[in-house]
């Protein structure tokens, strides 16, 4: 089975030059079938507040109103993914941006209205694991931005964490994968201010420990949700830490089942 | 020679609901491979205004200064791009939404600073055919916006009409090419007041007639003169007129040599 890397970056990387350009070196010089993914919120905030249009969160999530939508399908689909797409074309490397209606990479459904009504977003529904297999196979990298499509012409806002951790378990069946969840920590830490504090293994017990204990939280939560997910459904490594962890040895932490 | 439909669609029927959707229907509906090439300039210009960013314009040709090229990367490559991508692909039409990075589709140079500095234009270098065949060969329908990159990691802005061009005379060593230039007119007037001053046929002799005349100026010029190029260099067809006419009968102007 070959090797397939899925690197998933948050919005502090991306939107800081002195981060993004070394991450995308890195990126760039992983050897083997790979994918992108990214974020871009931070960014859709700043402009959304350019435009008057206002930001509504929950839990860490967006809501998309349709201004909203209209706004990050700009930011991720546009902006963000062009960007890192022209410079990883620069540093060498064949990358194609995606949003999921693009050759139906990524098909979702809008999340049914229930206590919060989250507007436009989409939870992801299927991956189109024969176009990515395609892609990588003419040695392309896909570079995927937050935005799904229900096939019936709409668009959809979804979490990019998620998205990465559906990629790779669509993908698990055809390849060795690895996923990766680069964001500005070193990984998973015991206190938020104590970056010595990293926790570098963290089972299924481990886990489970972690959450009664509150250490793990918050957004944390989520990503560590998306990861255990990909670790039962096939994805044979899961990291979480600092972009410089895809191309050295920096510390970072490995969950296991 | 396996025929390849190559359609470029300009800003005032892509900005417009009412337009956009027949004319999407019409392309989903279009037999064979097909390649679809828009605008977006009329809705830049909207955002430009609603951001503070000044338009700078000179003979019909967008000043793209660092603050227009991400703007304009957000309008032409997210919101106009992806809301088309998502819109074929709930007409059924395996659309995929590129720009010039993307897969290094079109890589251009930047225009050298002359009587005028264009800023982050780029002018085409040449066209990934290969590229664009094994799309096409997956039956896959490109949507290309109007951006290229430089291979360096440059996004730069690039005409729509050139764009499309470029793409069906790099095609037309391998496809039977038909190019379609829709825009809100039945075709080249005679008198621009008069709709049913149509001139339905025109040659390389009755083009130079016609632009001695002064009855072809202004934007059409630059179209026309892309339009003969294409010609000149292989391609079977060009036809310029309203969107209706991909798919129905309806009058336009046929461009033959």
């Amino acid at each position: 089975m070959s090797k397939l890397s899925i690197v998933k970056v948050g919005g502090n990387v991306i939107e800081n030059e002195a981060l993004l350009l070394p991450f995308l070196q890195g990126f760039a010089e992983l050897t083997g079938p790979k994918i992108l993914v990214h974020g871009g919120g931070k960014k859709a905030s700043q402009w959304a507040e350019r435009l008057g249009i206002p930001v509504q969160m929950n839990a860490g999530r967006r809501i998309t109103d349709t201004d909203t939508l209209e706004l990050i399908t700009g930011i991720y689909g546009g902006q963000v993914n062009k960007n890192i797409v022209a410079k990883l074309q620069g540093l060498g490397c064949n990358a194609m941006g995606l949003s999921g209606a693009d050759g139906n990479a990524i098909k979702a459904i809008k999340r049914p209205v229930a206590a919060i009504d989250y507007g436009w977003v989409g939870d992801v529904q299927s991956v189109n694991s024969v176009f990515f297999s395609q892609l990588l196979n003419q040695r392309l990298s896909p570079v995927c931005c937050a935005l799904t499509h229900d096939g019936k012409g709409q668009l959809l806002n979804t979490n990019a964490d998620t998205i990465a951790a559906q990629i790779a378990i669509a993908l698990a069946k055809q390849f060795d994968v690895k996923l990766y969840y680069c964001f500005e920590q070193l990984g998973v830490l015991k206190s938020l201010e104590d970056p010595n504090s990293l926790i570098e293994q963290i089972d299924t017990k481990k886990y489970k420990d972690l959450v009664d204990q509150k250490i793990i939280h918050q957004g944390m939560l989520p990503k560590m949700k998306n990861a255990f997910d990909a670790l039962k459904q096939g994805v044979s490594k899961v990291a979480i830490g600092k972009p410089e962890m895809i191309s050295s040895s920096i510390k970072h932490t490995t969950l296991t089942l």
